[in-house]
């Protein structure tokens, strides 16, 4: 029951953050196609952002679905998790508004950073709840991805600085990339 | 379970999308009668979005109880259906803002065309799942209506260039035609 | 199933609206205790609306704990419940902001009186398809508070435009009236 | 299921109080990290309102899970809670915005306060209905920590007329106070 309610909790966090971030694509003043032409950066990051939260909503639910347990560190590591991904609506709004400057882009790459490591942890305080020999570790297996996702956004973070559309490619990338569910957890629906 | 979640998540995630749109309705400075008439166009998008998400709210909700099971791609074009979904707020304010001229009526019809593509998508990616000779399949039936809207609201973006408020008379049409609940899937209730 | 799923929208578009009425509470640009009171009136709207916002849920609540079954009619019925509700943020802010001038102070209450309209509407849907000699039936009575609140509402609404706060008051009375759970329906919990 | 449903409820506004909190950190309108500097003390407001709401939810939701029954009182006493709940989005705003002066360090004290009182007689309602010798009445025990919260916020309100940052302080002190989950209830997981 305490994994259903911190489901409940976790979906009704991750709809309203991919629901409110379309706020900040604030409605022009223009009535012509022209107007439309300086939201389109915050378009993109809106995009970006959606595909983002979608999967986490994706990977965290499959990943719920293999667990059996749960206990006060799982929920506090699920809530740092949250926390971390609350904070795209601003980082979207910021680095869509900015079209893309150095600054914005490297902080989107921050926040993305910390919110893979986030989930890194989640993935981690479940496997030694449920024990590395247990059949959920099984499933969760080297987790190659999630350490291949932090990696690559701190090298996207560092490359900002020498042209922000580099790391913001590389974040695309990262979301490609986890694009394709999970499919360790696949076997367990 | 899956399926219990993915709808979970659709319908916290079409609560806030027909919730949050009033927040595009300004409140107005002025005390008087007078001063709500500048909000009319606006409140007419909100009614027209408002029972466009209802609509899909109502028909997503038969289709998944008719179903049995999903899979990643179902999980993947439920998302891209509620990615055009979310734009619903944007297009409103919009359309509504400006009082209904040409570029935003054209462009609250593509949003309504890519949604209703979307949800043809994942109509048919969950009979392909099922089978075409399964029950789910043959309450879904030949799909006629999903068909005509997306028809109908193509047919409504061109005639916007003609005169604009044809497309949002031939809108209000592909809403009055949804409004009536998929009797297709009413037997499995 | 049916009910089930209605139940969880309807609960999601409840706790959205109550929640978001907040955001039209504007944070005042000073910092000392007088700054905040310019705000009273939109808390004191905020207040009302919450109240009604939480008596509607609860009532919503026990309902349809005692209805048994739903059909496309009661969808629709509770759809167009949820549509007046929608426009508490909008109203409230509105009446606040003005401080309970005649023309706000009557469109709440017009909103108000639509909703209770709805909510009979969606309570004797109910009737109809239990029937009247269901327990459902038994259990709703003759319904006396919510036709009683409709009258009232309608009287409030004239009695503004004598003077506002004399609405004002009335729907207070309504919201006191209705504060106390539905008893009728307790036994069935 | 009553119980479930006003869990479910909760858990909601919970979320949606927790996520649209982000929408009061305005996004800044130049680039560098010093247009960041401003949005500090908002971030600091967000991140001990964040962790105070996912406390509640937390807090909540172990009790709840305690408690087997629910009736009319329960459900006011607990959207009296969700009432004080719902300011926190305000004051965390108003707080932020201002950099910690005193008035809205208080004011945020007090709806600390009284979130504190109205958890404190759910608590106490929950208690009356299982009654004093129920396993739910021994899984509370004394509620130290909920007295302990009242004590200091009160003591913190105070202590903001010396200096806001005392009082800040203590806000904080209560967080790190109950951010260890509650270990009573623990057992009944």
């Amino acid at each position: 029951m305490t994994k259903g309610r911190m489901e409940a909790f976790s979906d009704g966090v991750l709809a309203i953050i991919i629901t409110i971030m379309v706020l900040e694509m604030k409605v022009p003043h223009g009535t012509g196609w022209t107007d439309l032409k300086p939201i389109l950066p915050v378009f993109i990051s809106y995009v970006l952002s959606f595909v983002n939260i979608a999967i986490y909503w994706n990977n965290h639910h499959h990943m719920l679905h293999a667990a059996h347990k749960t206990n006060g560190t799982v929920l506090w590591t699920n809530t740092h998790l949250l926390f971390w991904l609350s904070l795209f609506p601003f980082v979207t709004a910021w680095m869509g508004e900015n079209n893309f400057t150095t600054t914005p882009v490297a902080l989107y790459g921050f926040i993305s950073l910390m919110a893979g490591i986030a989930y890194y942890f989640l993935a981690h305080c479940l496997t030694d709840l449920h024990g590395r020999d247990s059949s959920f570790a099984k499933a969760l297996g080297s987790d190659t991805k999630g350490k291949l996702s932090v990696i690559i956004y701190a090298i996207g973070i560092g490359l900002c600085f020498v042209h922000p559309l580099i790391g913001l490619a590389l974040y695309f990338l990262v979301a490609a990339m986890w694009f394709i569910p999970d499919k360790r957890f696949e076997n367990k629906d």
